[in-house]
C-alpha cells in the first residue's frame, strides 16, 4: 500500500514543518486551501498536488459594479396580506425580508414580469388593478375582494452572495465588502468568468487542480428582516432565475413560464412538493444550461493542464451530478462533505467522474478543537458511520477542512487520523472498484426517481428536522447494506421498467409530498404496476404513509397490498379487524424494542390476514406485514437510524422479498456488526460499528459459524475459503 | 316540592311491595317496563303513570313472514376484490357478512339498482360486463382490468332486527326466533303498523305512555361473517333503504339516487363525511316521511288518549329532533341515555315535546350490581357529570333501567338515589323554565349545524373512540358551562346569518371530516365570512384541524387568523418563527398540566406574533393566541374532558371573545366548583363536581368574594341579594 495517497490535507501559512509531519503521517498526496486559509508559501516544495477554491459567479464587485444589470435574481413572494377595507390593498414588498441581501427589480417591466395573486381564490388579479410606487417599495391593489388575502410575486436583485453573507455575519466582518453575485446567463458576466478564469489560471500556476465552489448559482437561502435565515433549500433553484433565463427557457420549451411556476404559492417548489410538469422542465432548461457553461470552464482548465473539482454544495445548482447533462461538463472530480454514510454515498456514487473525494468531519475549528474536548470522539463516531457505506461503494479520496494547526495541537487526533487514513486507503485498495456481493436489490420510489439519488427527505444538507428524521433512517441504513440501491421515479414504475431488476420497490414519506408520491396515486397504472409486482413475488415496503392519496375508499390506493390503511375518521363506523401482534416473527425475532421515530397514528388493518409485528394497545399499527399473491408487504410506521433499526430495516426487506433464508449467509449474529463480502478480490470485511468491543456469531456464505471478538471499531479483512 | 313527581322507576314481576316502597322513596310517579322486565302484574293499583314499551316495525314475524318482499332493506358493499387476472373476476357477494342477518335481494333487478364499480378508478363498470350467479352468490364480471380493484354495491334484505340478534346472541337465547324487520314504506307493513297498534291500544288499557322504541328505522348495524359487529353508524340512513323508497325519492326530489350515493365508497355518508347534496336530500326526504308515518302513529295513540314517548335510538332514524319536520310528529316526550352532560342536552334542548326524560345510570344490571360492588359509585360519578347540564338546560324527569329487585339489595344506593332524585326536582322545580345567565353565546360549526345539536363526533352511542374523545371534551365541558351554544352549519355561517349573535366561533376536529370541514373551506365565501367577523371583534376557536383544506399555500385557511398553521412537509424550507411560549397568560394562569389528548403534531406559527402558550421543545404549538383585527383567534390542539380542561375552553372562549373581565363574574376560583345564576328566579347555584369537599372563592356580580367550602358533591341554592 502506498502510504502518500488518497488524502488531502487543508494548509495555512506559516506551518510548513508541521504541514510536513502531517503529510507524511496521514499520507497526505495533496493539499488545499480553504475559506479563511491561505495556501502555505512555500507550497511547491511539498511533495503534493495542489487544490485551490475558485469561486466562479462572486468575488468579483470591480466587475459586477458595473453591470449591476447583471446581478443574479429570484422570484420572492411577498407577506400574504389580507385586505380588510373595502376597496384597495398596500402590499410592502419587501416586508420580511433583508434589505441588505435583496431588492426589488424595477428594471424590467413589473406588470410584465410580476404576478399579484388572491390566495383566497388562487386566480391572478389582472395587471391593470394593480400599481407599483417605486419609492415607498409597495404594491397598490385596486378592486380588492374583501378578507381575501393577496400576495405580490415579484423579481429581485441578489445584493449578496448568501455564504459570503452568512460567513460575513457570523465571523463580524465589519466593513469588507459584500460579495455580489453576477449571473452566466448575463453576456458580460459570462464573458468575464472565462476570462477571469484564464487569468486566474496563468497567475496560479502552482495550482493541480481548480476546486470549482462551485459554479454559478447558490442554492436558494433567503434571509429575513432580522438577518436570519428565512428561507433555505439545497435543492432550490430560486436563484437561477432571470428574465434572460425566462425568455431562454421559453425559446428551448415553447411557452412561457408564470412566476407562480416558481413562487409555487410561496412553497418555491421544495423536493417535498410533487414537482410539476413545468418545474421539471425549468430544472431540464437551467441543468443544460449550467452543464454547458460549467463544461466550458472545465474545458479552459483542461486546457492548462489542470484537473477541475467542483464542491456539492453551495453553487452547485443545475450541475444535478445524478442528471443526464452533468456527463457533458467532463469533471474530473466532486468533492463534498460527508456526515455519515448517506453523504458518503450521495458523493461517491456520481457518475461519469474520474474521482471522488469526502471533507470528513470534524472541521478544525474551534468549536470541536479546544482545551478539555476530545476531537477524537466526534472523528471516531463519524468515520463509523461513513466507513459502513465506504464499504459498499468507496470514495476514491478524503480530506479535511479548517486549521491544520488547530489540530496538531491534539497529539492523539493526529494519532487517530493516521489510523483512520491508512484504513481508508486500505478499504480503497483492498476493494479496486469491485462489486460487493448483494443480498438484493431495492428500488426507492420518489418524484425524482435518479435525479435525487441519496437526496431524499433533505431540507438542508444534513440538518435536522423533526419531519424528516424519521425517513432518512432508510437511506442511511441502507447505504453500508448488502444490497444494491435504485432510485426510481413514480412514472419508472408505470412504464415497468425498473421493476424487472428489483426485489423489493420502498414507498416512504409523509402524505401528498413527492416521497410519498401524493396526487401520483390518483394514477391506474401506478397502482396496477404495484400490484402485478408484488403479486407475482415482488416485495413491497411502506413507510409512514405510502400511497397515501384520499380516494375511491382508501387514505392508502395501495391498502389492499400492505393490508393496512390510515383512519382519516370516514371509517370509524366500520369496526377494523383486532388482529393481535404475534409473538414471533423472522423480522422482529432478536431485536428487542424497536424505534419508529415520529411514527404515524391511525393506521390498522385492513382484513384479519395482515401480521401485525407492533401494535398499540388500541389496535393501531406500527409494524406489520402481508401477503399479497406470490408477494409481500412490510408497513413501518417510520425508521429513523439506529444500528438496530438498519438490521431492522434488513430483515424487513429479506422477508419482503422472500429472501429470509439468505439472512443467515455472510452474516453477524450481533447487530453491531457487518459483513461485506468482494467475490472478485476473495475477501470479505467484518466490520464493527461500535465503539465499544463486540462479540459476535459470523455466518459464511455456506452458512458455517464461527465466533469473533472485534476490537473497538474494528475492520477485520479474512481471505475467502 | 311534591315529593311523587319526575320520576319513573322500572319494575318487574313478582316485586309489588318492593316497587310501592321504592315508589315512595324515589318520588316515583311513573313505571315501566323494559327490556326483558314484565310490567307487575298489579299494576294498576299502583299511584303511577305506566309507561308501555312498543315496538313498531319488528316483533310480529307472523306477520312479515307472509310478506317477506317487505323486510327491510340495506345497500351493501362487497369486499374490494381486486383482479389478478386477466379477463373475469368473481365477487362473492355476502364474503364478510353475516348471513343470519342479510341477504342480497335478487327480486328488483339487479341490473337496474345494483352497481359495480372499479374502485380504482372509481369508474362505473357498465351492466352488460357483469352478471350475476344467483345459485353461487356471486357476481361475474368481464373485461376486467388487470389490477384493479371491483366493488358490487347490492340492495339486500334485512332478515334479522340488529338489536334483538345483538341481544340474542348476547343472551344466548337459542331458538327463539329471530324478529324480522318490516319496511313502513311498505303497503302491507303500513297498514298493519297502524292497525296492530290500535289493536294494542285496545288491549292495553292500563298504559299511559306509549313508549315507542322506536319507530321505523333502525340506525345502521351490520354483523360480519363471524356475528360480531362490523359497521355501527348510529346516524346511519342505511336500514331506511327499499326500491320504493328510492322511487318515491325520485318522484319526491326530481332525481334518481344512485347506490353510490349510499354506499360512499364503503363508507357509507357516515357523520364524519362532508355530506354529500344527494345525501343531504336523502335525509331530507326520509325524515320527512318518517315524521309523516310517526304523526299518524302518534295521532292514534292520542285518540286513545294516552301519551307517546319516543326513545332516543335503535330505531330512531329519520325521526331527527333537531330536523325540520320533527315537529309535525306531535309527539308528547322524549326519553334517551344519559351518560354525561353532553347526552343530557341532546335529549333537554329538543324542541317541540312536552317533556323530556333521561335514563341515567347504572343499569339495575348484574355487571354493576354484584356483592362486592358498591353502586352508589358509579350512580354518583355519573349524576355529577349529568348535574352540570341539569342546571343550564333541565330535563323534565329521570328515570332508571333494569332490576329494580337488584337495586333494592343495595341499601345505600336506594339511599343515595334518593338523594339524587330529591336534587333532581329541586333543580328542576327552582329553574322552573326560567333562563340561567350566560357569559357569551358559542357557536359550532359542522357540516350538519343544528341537525346534529350535541351530536358531533360521535361513532356509536357515547362509546369511547380514541379518533374522538379529544373532541369530544368541548361539547361535555360546554353542556355545563354559563355560555348559550348554537350548532351550526357552514352555509349558515356564509351567509352570515348567524355570526351576528355568536360571541365566539368554534371549529373542530379531524381534517376534511364533516367537524373541521374539509371541502367547505375551498369557498373563499366561507373564509371571509369568519375573517370578516374576528377582524370586527369576535372570536375564533379552532381544535384540532380548524379549517384546514391544502390549497393556494395554506393547508388551515384560516391560518391568518389563527397565526398557526400545520407544516405538511411543504414548507420545511421555510423557518417557522421561534415565538418563546410566554411565562404567563390569563387562559392558563393557574390551570397547571393541561392534556390535549391526541394532540397535533406539526403545528408551528405563521409569524411571530402569534402568543404561544403551551408548545413543543421543537416549537411546535400545543396552545396559542393571536389578534386579528379587533378581534382574536385561540389554536388548542385537543380538548379531551376534564374539570380542568372545562375551566380551560371558559377562559379560552372570555379571552377570544375579549371578555375577559366577565372571568371573575359568578365565577368560582376552584375549576371544581361551578356557578349558574337564574336571575328570574332571584337565585343561584354553586356546584361542587367532584366527590370530595372543595373550597373556593365565589365570586358574585359585582366581583364581591366569599371563601365557602362545599362538601363533596355538594350543590347549594344561594338567594341573589
Amino acid at each position: 500500500m502506498d502510504k502518500r495517497a488518497r488524502v488531502t490535507l487543508p494548509t495555512e501559512e506559516n506551518f510548513f514543518e508541521e504541514t510536513k509531519e502531517l503529510m507524511a503521517r496521514w499520507g497526505a498526496d495533496a493539499i488545499r486551501d480553504s475559506d479563511g486559509t491561505e495556501l502555505e508559501k512555500n507550497i511547491m516544495q511539498l511533495p503534493a498536488k495542489v487544490y485551490k477554491t475558485y469561486f466562479v459567479a462572486r468575488g468579483h464587485n470591480e466587475f459586477i459594479k458595473g453591470h449591476l444589470e447583471e446581478r443574479q435574481q429570484v422570484y420572492l413572494m411577498s407577506k400574504r396580506c389580507v385586505a380588510t377595507g373595502d376597496y384597495t390593498l398596500e402590499i410592502d414588498l419587501m416586508d420580511g425580508y433583508y434589505r441588505e441581501q435583496l431588492e426589488p427589480d424595477y428594471t424590467h417591466d413589473p406588470k410584465r414580469w410580476w404576478e399579484v395573486i388572491n390566495r383566497t381564490t388562487g386566480e391572478v388579479v389582472p395587471a391593470e388593478q394593480w400599481q407599483v410606487k417605486r419609492s415607498e417599495g409597495v404594491v397598490v391593489i385596486d378592486h380588492i375582494q374583501p378578507f381575501h388575502e393577496y400576495t405580490v410575486s415579484f423579481l429581485a436583485y441578489i445584493k449578496w452572495d448568501p455564504t459570503h453573507m452568512y460567513n460575513h455575519i457570523t465571523n463580524d466582518w465589519g466593513d469588507i465588502p459584500h460579495d455580489i453575485p453576477f449571473d452566466v446567463h448575463q453576456p458580460n458576466s459570462r464573458q468575464f468568468m472565462q476570462d477571469y478564469l484564464r487569468q486566474w489560471l496563468a497567475d496560479n500556476p502552482e495550482t493541480d487542480v481548480v476546486r470549482f465552489t462551485t459554479f454559478f448559482y447558490h442554492f436558494t437561502l433567503i434571509f429575513n428582516d432580522l438577518a436570519k435565515e428565512k428561507f433555505v433549500d439545497w435543492f432550490g433553484y430560486g436563484a437561477t432565475v432571470s428574465v434572460k433565463a425566462l425568455e431562454a427557457f421559453e425559446e428551448a420549451k415553447g411557452y412561457a413560464l408564470r412566476p407562480e411556476d416558481l413562487v409555487d404559492n410561496g412553497y418555491y417548489n421544495t423536493a417535498f412538493r410533487v414537482p410539476s410538469a413545468a418545474y421539471l422542465d425549468y430544472i431540464d432548461y437551467i441543468s443544460e444550461f449550467v452543464c454547458e457553461e460549467a463544461r466550458q470552464l472545465v474545458e479552459i482548465v483542461h486546457e492548462h493542464d489542470k484537473e477541475a473539482m467542483m464542491f456539492l454544495g453551495d453553487n452547485w445548482i443545475g450541475t444535478e451530478p445524478y442528471g443526464k447533462y452533468f456527463e457533458r461538463i467532463g469533471m474530473d472530480a466532486v468533492v463534498g462533505s460527508v456526515g455519515d454514510g448517506a453523504t458518503l454515498r450521495m458523493i461517491s456514487d456520481i457518475p461519469h467522474i474520474k474521482y471522488s473525494e469526502g471533507r470528513f468531519l470534524p472541521y478544525f475549528f474551534p468549536d470541536t478543537f479546544y482545551e478539555g474536548n476530545n476531537p477524537v470522539v466526534e472523528a471516531n463516531e463519524r468515520w463509523i458511520a461513513a466507513r459502513r457505506a465506504q464499504l459498499r461503494s468507496p470514495l476514491d479520496r478524503m480530506g479535511y477542512g479548517g486549521y491544520p494547526s488547530l489540530a496538531y495541537k491534539f497529539p492523539e487526533f493526529v494519532d487517530y487520523i493516521e489510523e483512520v487514513t491508512d484504513e481508508f486507503r486500505d478499504i480503497v485498495d483492498k476493494i479496486d472498484g469491485s462489486q460487493p456481493e448483494v443480498k438484493l436489490t431495492v428500488g426507492i420510489m420518489s418524484a425524482w426517481g435518479s435525479l435525487r439519488t441519496w437526496q431524499h427527505f433533505m431540507v438542508a444538507h444534513a440538518l435536522w428536522y423533526k419531519q424528516i428524521y424519521s425517513y432518512l433512517g432508510i437511506l442511511e441504513s441502507l447505504s453500508g447494506m448488502a444490497v444494491d440501491v435504485k432510485f426510481v421515479s413514480f412514472d419508472e414504475v408505470v412504464s415497468g421498467e425498473c421493476l424487472a431488476e428489483l426485489d423489493v420497490l420502498i414507498n416512504a414519506g409523509d402524505e401528498m409530498t413527492a416521497f410519498s408520491g401524493g396526487e401520483q396515486w390518483a394514477k391506474p397504472e401506478l397502482q396496477t404496476a404495484i400490484r402485478r409486482f408484488v403479486h407475482r413475488g415482488g416485495g413491497f415496503v411502506g413507510v409512514g404513509d405510502p400511497s397515501a392519496y384520499q380516494q375511491n375508499g382508501r387514505h392508502f390506493q395501495l391498502a389492499d397490498v400492505l393490508g393496512v390503511d390510515k383512519e382519516v375518521g370516514f371509517s370509524l363506523s366500520t369496526n377494523a379487524p383486532e388482529n393481535a401482534p404475534v409473538a414471533s416473527h423472522f423480522i422482529t425475532d432478536g431485536l428487542g424494542e424497536l424505534d419508529f421515530g415520529e411514527g404515524k397514528a391511525n393506521i390498522y388493518p385492513t382484513n384479519r390476514e395482515t401480521t401485525i409485528l407492533v401494535g398499540s394497545e388500541h389496535g393501531e399499527v406500527s409494524l406489520s406485514t402481508a401477503t399479497y399473491g406470490r408477494g409481500r408487504s412490510v408497513y413501518l410506521a417510520g425508521l429513523p437510524y439506529s444500528i438496530a433499526n438498519t438490521r431492522l430495516l434488513l430483515k424487513v426487506l429479506l422477508y419482503a422479498a422472500g429472501k429470509e433464508a439468505d439472512y443467515e449467509i455472510w452474516h453477524a449474529s450481533n447487530p453491531n456488526v457487518e459483513v461485506n463480502v468482494y467475490p472478485e478480490k476473495g475477501l470479505y470485511a467484518i466490520v464493527n460499528n461500535t465503539t465499544v468491543a463486540q462479540e459476535t456469531e459470523i455466518f459464511d456464505g455456506e452458512g458455517q459459524v464461527e465466533t469473533i471478538t472485534l476490537a473497538p471499531s474494528e475492520l477485520r479483512w479474512e481471505e475467502l475459503s
